[in-house]
């Protein structure tokens, strides 16, 4: 028997509110069990205690805490920062700095959940401005995580290495998966190519003080590969990839879509064909890999899609549940402090270090 | 009439050498007509004539400059410099400096056709260290042009602008688009989103002293969207979105094979939507888009992928012509001049330049 997890919830982030919120609650204890799971959900308490009833709930799931203040959508972080104190979104991170509750579930304003998380519950990576985000990548071999996903756009060699260790960190928690490889997204494969940031990455990852599982570097078509299970990037160029991506499978689903619906003999080879091609959407159902926790704070707080569905929303909780019963926040802890004694021995200019 | 064109023909470049040279000789003639294009081919005369007796390309239309040497494709263009006079690619671009031939096409090692073309033409873009490749990127509303996607790792704000000089005149000389539309990849459409560099880039394209039809900062989602005709980025997040859409659509591809052959049904299905599902393949055929060629060079020269199929060299060849008949080059160079001034008016450093 699990030991009691308590996930705290903005209850009015996202596009949708309580209905897709307790919505989640409901897909994650059908599909995941959920025992010894219980939520603590912040916002309009009688929009969520109508959704409880209406989605049969049992008592003792959840308790609400009542506040009438959110932030909206399109808050810009700084505002979000100054008045937010009170919101939904604030109130569900001060749970998890209290330790009251083990990770946070929010799928509200990005740049907002990314400044008050951080003002609250503080960095623990030394390197990083901002949370860096992990997005879940579908790929031929299963999920590879990929970060940083947007927040921070320039990052050095340290921040990458930061980037590796909480990648894998994370990887093993959510996956079960020990030893995770790990790869530093570059133009090639030899140790020359790139610039001087991700070769000095490179150079420490490969010294392997760390003891983590280092594969090297990887090329863009590596990721939907599978060929390691954590590629590592600077916020820039993953979150230009991750789009990229989501442009590119939109853009062959619209050629699929246009093509089986072009006359009445595709139409039917279609038909027919259906059930194949159901299973093939499950693949690449966002649904199923919703859910990007911000890395590098003391807590866990796992972002949702403002858009996502009652299904994504289970699988953003199923993902703080799996990180909040990890040593994930130890683990990561203990290899920052042994980066800090490996940057400490190595010169600190990347001019010096680099022949 | 056209006016006379001669391209000149590396003949031993790539994995297959004459017989997809002169493949892509008859299939360009077979499907562009090719009236008043004629071709210098570079390399074994045995083993071309061989070819164009074979695929029994009429006299006239080709001339053969014999050498045996040849570059390897794993030759390091440091080496392939020293050592690479007299080659196959060599001469083939030594023809387009002379200018004897209009444009230079080439399925060799990249590297080396990079350094050789540079060294031989000399780069006619002063701020750039390497020649930019442009990818021709399949699109909801047609092709965009993407650049660079590989040759200049770190790129300035004057670099980026050069790129969309370039890009500009390249696409209006291939597509017959009169004001191609422009955009900066970035992470976010706002002025405030990204690095300096690409904050710079859009500051100047914004002034519109140069007269181009500047859209604004797109993201990654926009590439396949064709929201604009040229998307201009670094050589390091090109490289690595370029890859990333190619594994992606791979992965794609895998999966719809698998569910089409998953079963009796699914088989059937897909028999009889074959027509249908083979008009869509070649809308992301990569025969039809092959050939990028290498911007900010005194003469074109177009790099066809190593292992393209004779109709993917056909394409490469076309897209020469069409460079080598427009005004790409003087466009080119007015577009330059018009940039000097530009940044000559402005504050050199940075710093200075945003506030």
């Amino acid at each position: 028997m699990p030991t009691q997890t308590l996930i705290s919830l903005d209850a009015m982030g996202g596009d949708h509110g309580p209905p897709v919120v307790v919505g989640g609650i409901k897909d994650y204890r059908t599909r995941h069990g959920g025992e010894a799971v219980t939520f603590l959900l912040h916002g309009d308490e009688a929009a969520i205690q109508a959704e409880l009833i209406r989605l049969r709930i049992p008592d003792g799931v959840c308790q609400i805490r009542h506040t009438d203040k959110k932030i909206a959508s399109d808050e810009k972080p700084a505002q979000a920062m100054r008045r937010g104190k009170g919101s939904s979104l604030w109130n569900a991170i001060e749970a998890a700095k209290t330790g009251e509750a083990g990770a946070v579930v929010s799928a509200g304003n990005t740049g907002a959940l990314m400044a008050i998380s951080k003002l609250i519950l503080r960095m623990s990576a030394p390197g990083l401005e901002r949370p860096a985000i992990v997005a879940s990548w579908p790929t031929l071999r299963g999920v590879t995580a990929v970060l940083d996903v947007g927040a921070n756009i320039e990052s050095d060699a340290a921040q990458l290495v930061e980037f590796a260790i909480m990648g894998e960190a994370f990887h093993a928690a959510v996956h079960g998966v020990a030893q995770p490889s790990i790869g530093i997204l570059n133009v090639g494969s030899e140790d020359i190519k790139g610039h001087e940031e991700v070769r000095e990455a490179h150079r420490i990852l490969r010294q392997n003080d760390l003891n983590l599982n280092y594969h090297g570097f990887v090329e863009g078509d590596d990721i939907a590969k599978g060929t390691v299970d954590v590629v590592v990037t600077d916020g820039f160029t993953g979150n230009i990839a991750l789009k990229t991506a989501e442009g590119v499978a939109r853009f062959i689903s619209a050629l699929l879509k246009e093509a089986l619906t072009s006359g009445i003999q595709a139409k039917v080879g279609a038909l027919i064909a259906l059930p194949a091609l159901k299973t093939m959407r499950q693949r690449i159902d966002p649904s199923a890999i919703n859910g990007g926790p911000l890395l590098g704070l003391n807590g866990i707080v796992v972002k949702s899609h403002g858009g996502a569905d009652a299904k994504g929303f289970g699988n953003a909780i199923r993902i703080a549940v799996d990180l909040a019963r990890s040593d994930y926040l130890t683990k990561v802890g203990a290899n920052l402090e042994r980066l800090g004694a490996v940057l400490e021995a190595v010169p600190s200019t990347a001019e010096e270090t680099v022949s």
